[in-house]
């Protein structure tokens, strides 16, 4: 058995390193590189090429290297009815509530508009808004969604949740299913989605949902630019129903420098980057799943391939 | 006995209605209008004309409708030997925390750096810091200073404090005095300046004291620009030694727009809007030391008026 390592940016080498480093005994190879492909038992992967995985005839799982598989899902080619696992870091979601909570902050406090004031020179105080005066409106309560609900109402938020099972978690009020969407948007002051991305979601913040909002609401997206419509959120904010939105992830990354959230002054950017897998933290998980596919074990993390997260 | 208010803003009708409001039986007068001088036994001021206090024989109290009152102490021709109280609204020291933590989280996550790449129409991630791998350290643990300290323990920061005297505060390493003041500064990774302005305080941030910093510490000025010598800034921004600096205040405000903050892109302008005081919770302050002051009974919020805080 064998360990192939499938992705597209410049990681490879990082990965196997880590991988070597932490049991020299395994096998690791590159897609890149001549490969016995026979004996590839684990596929490590992220965003990896389309059809990449035919080419495994004894392919027993694939290894999602990030919290994200919905990229898996969409490559029909993906050898079926062979687990897939994802990353489940503490650090994962715990960068991610900082990002929330940075994100969040700097809304109450204008400092992203402050600093489009300062690059044109002008010094115009804007009145702020108070921790203890917003209610915050978690779309999505999976290990992400969870914790940075309950670090936020230990910051003092009012927070609520929205999931599509009822979830009870400590402070946070909590809507579920169809039935209790509205009663959730229409009380949300800043939307944080935080959903995974299936054919369900996709698309899910459109005009029908953000129009729901009170008006001046916040948009946060740190889930997959795909549940955005980015048409429908330009009306809203063009229209001052919304009063702003950051934005983690786009329909296609980088963003095209021709893209309108680059130039429009109430849309603030970040490349993507709200929380990224961390080798040191995520290689004991994948080493483990590696050693229990030997043993026949359970493995840890799986993905339930029906609801495809 | 009767009351003037006497302000440079135009906030002077503001503040006279809502003291009417709190008690219809006071007499108010803006100082701007006839009124009889001699009547006049409290003076509510924020930033006062110099010699605008001379006028006044029988004035007993000297109110600072803020919390700062380092203006009072600048003018020479104030009347000595009268009390002088200050605000504190319970929302100051909690408006200045969410500042402060809105501040530290911004630069933790880069935004606004990415702000700036945005603009620039730049993908170009960065790694970003998280709460438990920085250390804050306090200068000054007053109100204002004691409350963000606290609060940032409660976020999960490392946080430490460096006052004149020793101060104890839960979670907080305290130091005091110069012979701490160095062991203070070379384990703080994020800066926060709230000290009083005094003469003994003026020009405190300055190449010296900033150069004790860590590598890449960061600094935040929510205290005074007179605690700041601008240039030492510069020169250790431009070095490299400084990654970046917050700063809500200035030694000129507005800040002239030929002042090279403005275009430094190290360099976090808001315009001073960290904390401002709020008519509805500190009126009520305002009119019970009023009232004390009639029936001779001692003030609230006294400034030490030899320490000038």
């Amino acid at each position: 058995m064998a360990i192939v390592i499938i992705r597209q940016d410049n990681k490879i080498e990082l990965w196997k390193n880590a991988l070597l480093k932490a049991n020299s005994s395994l096998k690791v190879y590159s897609y890149l590189d001549e490969h016995p492909k026979e004996d590839i038992t684990m596929a490590i992967i992220w965003k990896h090429p389309k059809g990449s995985l035919a080419n495994y005839p004894n392919l027993k799982c694939i290894a999602s290297a990030g919290a994200g598989v919905d990229y898996i899902f969409n490559d029909d080619t993906r050898p079926k009815n062979i687990p897939i696992t994802r990353i489940v870091d503490p650090f994962l979601a715990s960068d991610m509530s900082e990002h929330v909570l940075a994100a969040i902050l700097a809304h109450l406090k204008n400092l992203n508009t402050y600093k489009l004031k300062q690059i044109h020179n002008k010094w115009e105080p804007m009145d702020y808004l108070r921790i203890k005066d917003v209610t915050i409106g978690i779309l999505g309560l999976g290990e992400l969604g969870a914790l940075t609900a309950t670090d936020l109402t230990k910051f003092g938020f009012k927070v609520q949740g929205w999931s599509r099972s009822q979830k009870n978690i400590k402070g946070v009020t909590a809507f579920s299913g169809d039935n209790e969407h509205s009663a959730f948007l229409s009380t949300s002051n800043i939307l944080v989605c935080l959903l995974p991305l299936t054919p369900a979601t996709e698309g899910i913040l459109n005009e029908k949902l953000l129009s729901q909002l009170p008006k001046n609401a916040y948009l946060i997206n740190v889930a997959r630019g795909g549940h955005l419509v980015d048409d429908d959120l330009i009306a809203l904010l063009d229209s001052g129903h919304l009063s702003g939105a950051c934005l983690d992830v786009y329909h296609t990354e980088p963003l095209p420098k021709s893209h309108i959230f680059w130039n429009h002054n109430k849309v603030h950017m970040t490349p993507h980057y709200a929380s990224v897998s961390d080798t040191n933290s995520v290689i004991p998980q994948i080493v483990e799943n590696y050693k229990r596919l030997d043993s026949g074990k359970k493995l840890q993390n799986l993905v339930d391939t029906d609801k495809g997260y």
